[in-house]
């Protein structure tokens, strides 16, 4: 059995998230079937270094599967894709010994959250960026964003989720750039907590909308409650960017 | 009666172009319902700097319609886009005096046509952009379409259409650009011929894919016969992107 490693690039839009779940349209379900009628194997079974939610977009997604397939990796790309709808396109494709694990061998993931604070909502990025009406404070948000690097206890950036052992991360990147009327917050961190993005865009941006002070960014991340952190951003403003193994 | 200038922006992809047709969704009659009901008006009739075809977006439209309304043209804007689906914007508003008309009062339009030649369809520009699994030629595109710009008799590059008077018209600006995996072909004109900026550029195109030699654009333009240029380019690559007056 060979162990491919796939890139992957997906518009959330009209996926209900990365993980199959009856009756639903999702990227990982999508996914085994095209890679299954591609190799006419019965089951293919995709490992993502994680999964995305609902909305969630897809630049530089990663994935494993076991498969008989006999076809080089350079014709399995554009094979796989003939097979997928067009808001799924696979990148790369590379043989990895067996012991790889897209989930578990996943060192670092980058995501970036877009934000298009312009005037008017724009018909062609409305589903790619969380739109503001007013200019959010983007150099107040950097600063604010400053205590949040390294490694803490996330737990006021996290939606709760059972059984889940730890919630300490290290964020080795964070940044908040700019350029005309779009803004994106990149998060880089060894793992991330369920909607952790999403709550530190939702925290940055109230900051940036000039409701808190910049300090209490620190505050929230010492507090460890949910409840003081933002809301959770929208889904569609957000992008799973790479993963580094 | 106030005469209303306003410039638009739409994701053509969901329109059956500009013009009101019965029983299709076209951005015309989609404005004039959204402008009627905010305004209480029976019935308001606008006029664009020229129709889109189905599927071709625009980055500044511009369209003039006449009203009672007494709204600031400030609050005009965000007051006509509460009422619009997200996949049209109005940017600005002005009001003109009573003889502007968007249509014969244009000097100038601006079409680009943008193309994806990267190895992999995007997920995301699949609606904006044509795709090219193979890399063109853009150095050659630009030299090819040199002969193009100026005034020329353009009914090589037309798709018929009953009653029209003159297949001249005068193109002051045609340039081929790369960044990355994308090209986009500017075409600025005082005036196109029927499908003429998807002509031009499935003629380029051909030129680009190294089928046709730079030369075969002038004796096309020369020969006055559309069956001679390269195929209708596909609609969803198509941006009107400036109307001057």
């Amino acid at each position: 059995m060979r162990n491919l490693k796939i890139t992957l690039s997906y518009d959330g839009s009209d996926f209900f998230g990365w993980q199959t779940q009856p009756g639903k349209r999702t990227v990982q379900e999508t996914l085994e079937a095209a890679i299954a009628k591609l190799t006419g194997e019965e089951r293919i079974r995709v490992n993502a270094s994680g999964r995305t939610d609902a909305g969630v977009h897809a630049l530089g997604q990663v994935a494993n599967f076991y498969s008989r397939t006999a076809l080089a990796t350079a014709k399995l790309v554009p094979a796989i894709n003939a097979h997928l709808p067009d808001d799924i396109a696979v990148l790369e494709a590379a043989d990895m010994p067996q012991a790889f694990d897209a989930n578990h061998d996943a060192v670092r993931k980058l995501y970036r959250y877009v934000i298009h604070d312009g005037p008017v909502p724009s018909p062609f990025l409305r589903r790619y960026a969380c739109h503001h009406k007013r200019r959010l404070d983007d150099r107040a948000m950097a600063r604010a964003a400053l205590p949040l690097k390294g490694r803490h206890d996330f737990h006021s950036f996290e939606t709760d989720w059972p059984n889940r052992m730890s919630s300490v991360r290290t964020v080795t990147h964070l940044a908040v750039n700019r350029f005309g009327d779009y803004l994106w917050i990149d998060v880089e961190a060894d793992g991330f907590l369920y909607n952790m993005v999403r709550a530190i865009a939702g925290t940055l941006i109230n900051v940036g909308r000039g409701y808190w002070p910049e300090s209490q960014v620190q505050a929230i991340l010492d507090a460890l409650d949910r409840t003081l952190a933002g809301p959770t951003a929208p889904a569609h403003g957000l992008f799973l960017v790479r993963v580094t193994y």
